[in-house]
């Protein structure tokens, strides 16, 4: 058992929180999403918070716990539906809540520390040179921006960019190592992989260098059909048109978009099917042009004045990716939601399939993104949850229609993302972290390097620490 | 015949010019790239080259000219390929240099005259806003944007946005008609086909509204491959990575890019062929890397500095398109060309299966565009012309491979474009211009709506004004 006490002293100085319920506090992420990792984390805690304010105290940190042998989980803003952030071994919670300095921003690139969070990112890029980030989270009045890095993959933009896994979305990140001596590891181009999406299990991000891209002033656009089709199709001809600037395209069947988003509800039917969507300015005629077309309804615009109580509505951006389902949440408790990619180009076929197949205990909720240069689409369906083995047995009909499930409802890198070792990810851990003490239990190639992926099983982390 | 004098007395105090030389010479664009054009199209003239300077004085002329039957053909810069402004049937020439009004710069748009040369345009827009137009010709340093919207369909930027076809790539137009009172008609949306390619036969455009994006200080890139496969294979990956932001990507097969690009001939081997790139600066790395993994050279990036005599290159988009032609041309004047889509998804395999059957007398030349939703490439080839009927074999190859041209041979918007009227355009120019006085010649539609296509004989304009 390590000596948290005697860490504790070597570490004074630096800011730190031992108070259970606070320690429990920072020890939790958004994984009560999923019902599955609620019943498997909901007690998983911490033993310490430190909250540095600089890469020295990083390093400080890190040397300390390595000598001490004790866990480190880095925690961002703690927006992650997969349970990234949760200290499955106990130890100690890095929490990056105070470096947030923004070092500069430039034309096409900012630099920053990786607490700072999104929204703050994008108000000072806009307000100083008319530029935004080109990805976030639906979270991104709260999300920082190394949590992104760490546990994103994409979002609202990634219908322009494509996700966090394509190159030039990041431009180069600054690591910390877990060693006795801390190094700090500069990557750029393809070596950012290494990083990028590993849940903080292989180096502790100390900098962030962001692409930009031009800000305009997004209008918000719900348009409604009386066809789910009619819905997927018009989002994916939309996502299409590459002279029309959008920055999210999304498709909520009916009645969910009527029944969960309660502030729009006034502009949306229960009958109706939605495509919610944020647009340029200067793109709004052609949209409105491609609607009339297609015999879609305008429901709502952001830049044409509401009439009636003048009660504001939430930007679109929060009716998109898990926003939905947290709305629908809200609503319905047994409701959750999974992730799956339906692949271009029969990726509208296997929607419409799915739809049928599952009726309304999957409703079908769409965000349309660019996937290694083509237009396709993740389903985050509203899924009603009646046990695990249902859970189980929806995303195996997904996975046999061809449909990769990115699964919400586990807490390891491979079980949530492609099902196999990432080689290059468990290399730089190897290099980075030689005593496995970032994020245990996150990486199963670390952790268990004989897990048979074929058996369907869950992996269970052996060292699960409790509160 | 019309009486020229009298409609001069009717002009008086705009800017006219009458000299037969001077006039020829406004007569004139860039058609002799084509030596079929070229013999079929050299001695024609105009009677008249009126400059006007604002669009009272274009509604003006248009009344003057219509009260007179006299021909009216719009000229921008002249930079136009495909004889778009010569004046097959004499009369005026519309020479817009003098209106070039930049009005205003906004996040995300320009208004501005259709004189405005495209370079100014950015010029502008660059230092006062750090934005740039999305697409422009190779020839930016001369053509004007309204030349641009009426004779144009892309060029340098459709790699990423597609052509001026596509919805959200002109966002607004005004057209004065060609009628005893010249009315004004605003287009925008899907109206705005009317007008956009159609060589000024149904309307003079007065004001353009194009959508801007953010300028950055492009990267130009030179990279060299053993083969020619794998120089489009890496164009076409490149041109997929939806993170890379990249504003051109062309392919020019050896020995041409060595033997044509004289001022890169330096940098570019006999044997190579090469990708010519436009990337912003914070991709380089992740290019770099692509570049390693494709067992590419970077022969020439302008960001590092050239060791050696400090001599100045031109800039990659003046390596590409129809400068890639241009080049060729002053270096063997026996060198013309085509432009042909190779349509997604096996446009790779069709541009190889076309190098093969052609050889040395048709050298790959492509160039990669988004094209409804996917990248796909447009072959501008150098080809080593003999006659005109094996010029119209080689078409004929093409097209029965499934590669559309758009024969830079002919100077009919049809025979240039889609081998169909278009309807559209055809209703519109009934509607602005009842005497069919604006370019004649140039909508076979108009001309002779029996025309029968599948014939495969070359329209020939009845009416056509030699000097």
């Amino acid at each position: 058992m390590a000596d948290l006490d005697a860490l504790q002293a070597e570490l004074s100085g630096l800011k730190l929180e031992t108070h259970p319920s606070l320690v429990k506090q920072k020890s939790r992420d958004f994984f009560w999403y999923s019902p599955v990792l609620k019943r498997r984390l909901d007690d998983v805690t911490g033993d310490l918070v430190v909250t540095p304010s600089s890469e020295d105290d990083v390093a400080r940190v890190l040397a300390a716990c390595y000598r001490h042998d004790v866990p480190v989980t880095v925690r961002g803003a703690g927006t992650g539906n997969y349970g990234q952030a949760m200290p499955l071994a106990g130890g100690v919670i890095l929490n990056m809540a105070e470096m947030t300095a923004i070092r500069s921003i430039e034309p096409g690139v900012v630099v920053c520390e990786p607490g700072a969070i999104m929204a703050d990112i994008d108000r000072r890029a806009r307000t100083e040179t008319g530029q935004e980030l080109r990805l976030h989270p639906s979270t991104h009045r709260t999300a920082s921006i190394g949590g992104f890095v760490a546990g994103g993959s994409g979002g609202v933009g990634s219908v322009r960019w494509g996700g966090l896994r394509d190159l030039g979305n990041i431009v180069r990140l600054k690591v910390l190592t877990m060693e006795a001596e801390p190094r700090v590891i500069e990557l750029a181009g393809e070596d950012i992989h290494k990083v990028n999406h590993a849940y903080g299990t292989n180096g502790v991000i100390t900098e962030v260098t962001m692409p930009l891209t031009a800000a305009y002033e997004w209008v918000d656009v719900v348009v409604g059909f009386d066809a789910l089709s009619s819905a997927a199709a018009f989002a994916d001809m939309v996502a299409n048109q590459d002279g029309i600037l959008t920055k999210e395209i999304a498709v909520v069947a009916a009645p969910a978009a009527h029944d969960y988003f309660l502030r729009h509800q006034r502009f949306i039917g229960r009958e109706q099917h939605v495509v919610v969507l944020m647009v340029a300015p200067f793109a709004m005629d052609a949209l409105a042009g491609l609607v009339d077309r297609s015999k879609g309804t305008l429901t709502y615009r952001s830049d044409v004045t509401v009439a009636g109580d003048g009660e504001s509505v939430p930007p679109a951006y929060e009716l998109c990716w898990n926003h939905t389902t947290l709305r629908a949440l809200r609503v319905d408790p047994a409701i959750t939601y999974l992730q799956i990619l339906f692949p271009y180009p029969d990726h509208l076929t296997k929607v419409a399939a799915m739809a049928d197949k599952f009726g309304d205990e999957v409703v079908t909720h769409l965000e349309f993104v660019r996937f290694d240069g083509n237009v396709a689409c993740f389903g985050l369906p509203l899924v009603r949850f009646t046990s695990e083995e249902r859970l189980d047995e929806i995303v195996s009909v997904f996975e046999t229609a061809g449909c990769p499930v990115f699964n919400p409802h586990r807490y390891t890198l491979e079980e949530g993302g492609m099902k196999q070792t990432d080689p290059v990810q468990l290399a730089f851990k190897k290099e980075t972290d030689p005593k496995g003490l970032l994020n245990p239990g996150k990486m199963i190639a670390w952790e268990d390097p004989s897990f048979d992926y074929s058996s369907h099983k869950t992996y269970l982390f052996p060292g699960l620490h409790r509160a």
